[in-house]
């Protein structure tokens, strides 16, 4: 595979109107907007990794001059704009930005006129080859992606396939592309894939840290005042019989006091990586001055996105299997194609949701507001709490709305989790800087389950059930017979 | 190299004396004994990995059959002990147990009659050549000394050379083995050296997280009951301006309490990646029902134990270089060398500290009285708490008793911590098991520093001052020139 590419039209003229979110003090959101033009130049060294076909539309070139040294030069002024000076964050490197909330974020980003590239090393769709699973929605391909949106839009978003526990490749990412912040959702990110045996459990940990510690050392030598913004989890937490706050806690022990960081209960291999970056990215915020916002993201639902909506090939995934596939979106496929929805266990096990349009407004708002200079933030990025029964209850209820005879079913929980517990998270600090949530009502539901009823044909109800146990994952090399 | 080899002499009837501690009630211990011979057998499949010379004595051989096998018939017996129904830990695994703590530790167990095998890649003696540093002591290599011990001694100690990151070596070697428990000092351990540079930073985390995830994976496929006793360091919890606890703090908040894990504040790749062990170790006690044991050990300091101090062979190293030298040792032979101690920053940096002899004994305790199934049980392996300041000044006045002019520098603070801080850690867990510690006394310090003064002529002085900045540390590889 290529070591370090980037999609974009060469002399293709692209309007490029930049407007960035300023905070006001009242929690809400004030939009400053100029247009501008910018001319990409001829790649230095053309590659060509397309059949004839594409190669009308677009090359494929390395970036070791990029388009973005010649964004310093302010369009319209010829001023040199140095990154010192730069107050709103312009150009965001979206790490995963493939992916089921990656690109979601990147085009709402690059519709916001953020200046997006996209690095991914792809292997998300290589777990689907390998475990037989597919999206629900049928994807195009990222180049096929990419290439659309410009035609849609006229925006350019730039693309980078590689591995960025690949120091050498992500380098020179980050050198060409000079990003302001960098959102990084490029992890393994499911917990039951990282139970699935002994070397995906190793690979889930290595890949996840060893990712996030390349990223901080990339920003700590090229990019020093760039923002992270990390995708972690509110797995993180666990489930204390305390309330959870947002990353800290006060403590008040023996007579002193301290605020500390919240304590940390993982509950798979997946989670402890996130658990694990989140300490390491804490030390080089006090060690080496970067700036970081931790995303403690809860459960994503949905499908549709103002830009994902925009064209077929612009769909995002969506995940139903036992693998990937995460609670809400699960069940909703399960009642299109009349599957008893499957609750593990008793179904008591409470967590934070959001809606994916959540999810990119929140990217927003962190990129928009970034945190200070040697500042660990961490938000809870999640909108409303609900149990797996609650959850199953409401599918059940829109189901019905639509003719469907929804069934619930208990099947023995795969995890190790508390079936039954308290649960109360705080998450205020994104309704502070401004997001307006998309609460779960019946018109989500409606439209979640009519996506799933249009697409029930692609479902492969045999990925339904669990198939990975958190007490049963052992040495030997787990594979999928056809 | 060899993938999976122990050494032993075939045909050598060994003296094998069983002495296992028995916890009491009253927090001492006592002893029961039994004497017995084991006859080992000749291997399966020799291997040539010695000159002419050295195979007089031994032969390395693959273990795939291996003595552990034939220790399962009790000993003038020859009824089947299996391992559920042992009551008391017999065969011990130490993984690094050709490091300082580790040998130390290794022999301690062998000579209360344990069965030890160490597993060691002996990568710690590479890092000494890539470094161009080496022991204050003279220290003979990890097969000289086990023959020496078996010489003195007439006990065996296996020996697996290995990568525990090489998942097939450690399954061979606990199939081999068996441990009833094993102890995991395997892990790169010096903060400064994780610092070095991008490289190293990465090895560290690497190394240590992915090694111990191995054993984890290792003891559950192969060794459900095996108690896993793994080195962590005091250096997890930071310095909180609150008391430290063993583990678990109970917290309440908003009118409800919890007892969660003490929150984490580690300040350096090394420290965090035990950080991250104990994060993984936790949910595996939980999730799969490992017992465990995590020693979140101070800083030791000392060379001789009784064993170590029985031939010059079985010498322990001394590190005093400012990448693997630890404050008190390093301090000492400053002294000896009429160095200046180097006090970094104010020296207000306050840690708990412990003699050598008291980490075999805290190791032993643990051994002897395992975690129950499915417990995570943290012990603070220290025994008194002391200021770098305060060290400066008790080694200025035992140098003055021997004649030495001792003069104290405050050097820069290469590393990112406070200098003057609150700092109160429990340590009563191994005090209640038995532990009886060895003080820091004058007559220490006198014998500390006669070591140092024996050996000054092999001090390299180039390497006692900082040459690794938490601040600067770059992703450029950095080597040493000669």
């Amino acid at each position: 595979m290529a070591r370090l590419l980037s999609t974009s039209c060469p002399l293709d003229i692209a309007s490029s109107s930049r407007s960035y979110y300023k905070p006001s003090n009242q929690g809400s959101i004030s939009l400053s907007s100029s247009l501008s033009l910018r001319i990409s130049r001829l790649p230095l060294k053309k590659l060509s990794i397309y059949g004839k076909k594409s190669q009308r539309h677009c090359t494929i070139y390395t970036t070791a001059v990029s388009t973005s040294q010649e964004a310093k030069t302010e369009p319209g002024t010829g001023s040199y704009r140095s990154s010192s000076e730069a107050s709103t964050p312009k150009k965001v490197m979206v790490i995963g930005g493939d992916g089921y909330c990656g690109w979601a974020t990147s085009l709402h980003l690059s519709n916001k006129n953020y200046e997006v590239a996209i690095v991914d090393n792809l292997v998300r769709r290589l777990f689907d080859h390998q475990l037989g699973l597919d999206s629900l929605t049928p994807i195009s391909s990222i180049h096929n992606r990419i290439r659309r949106w410009r035609s849609l839009t006229g925006k350019d978003i730039q693309l980078y396939v590689g591995d960025i526990c690949d120091f050498e490749f992500l380098s020179e990412a980050f050198k060409s592309f000079e990003p302001d912040a960098v959102v990084h959702f490029g992890e393994q990110r499911s917990a039951p894939y990282s139970m699935i045996d002994r070397s995906r459990a190793i690979f889930t940990q290595q890949n996840n840290v060893i990712g996030t510690l390349n990223v901080l050392f990339a920003i700590k030598e090229f990019k020093e005042d760039c923002h992270l913004v990390k995708l972690g989890t509110m797995g993180e937490y666990g489930t204390p019989n305390i309330d959870i706050e947002e990353g800290y806690i006060t403590i008040t022990h023996n007579g002193r006091t301290d605020t500390l960081p919240y304590p940390k209960q993982a509950s798979s291999f997946y989670h402890l990586s996130k658990v694990h970056d989140s300490h390491n990215i804490a030390f080089t915020c006090k060690a080496w001055g970067i700036r970081a916002t931790d995303l403690n993201q809860g459960v994503v639902y949905g499908l549709r996105t103002d830009e994902t909506a925009m064209h077929e090939e612009l769909c995002n995934r969506l995940d139903y299997d036992a693998v990937f596939g995460t609670a809400l979106n699960r069940f909703c496929v399960q009642a299109a194609v009349d599957h008893p929805l499957t609750v593990y266990g008793k179904g008591g096990q409470t967590r934070g949701y959001l809606d994916i349009r959540d999810t990119v407004q929140c990217v927003e708002l962190a990129i928009a507001n970034p945190a200070q200079q040697g500042e660990f933030r961490v938000f809870n990025q999640f909108t409303e709490q609900f149990s797996v029964n609650q959850l199953a209850t409401l599918v059940t209820k829109a189901g019905e709305k639509l003719g469907l005879q929804v069934r619930t079913i208990s099947v023995p929980n795969p995890r190790v989790e508390a079936e039954e517990h308290y649960y109360n998270a705080k998450h205020t600090k994104l309704v502070e800087l401004g997001l307006k949530p998309h609460l779960l009502s019946d018109s989500l539901l409606d439209s979640l389950l009519n996506f799933a009823v249009q697409y029930k044909d692609r479902v492969d109800t045999k990925q339904i059930m669990p198939s990975v146990s958190w007490r049963k994952i052992g040495v030997k090399p787990k594979t999928v017979s056809a």
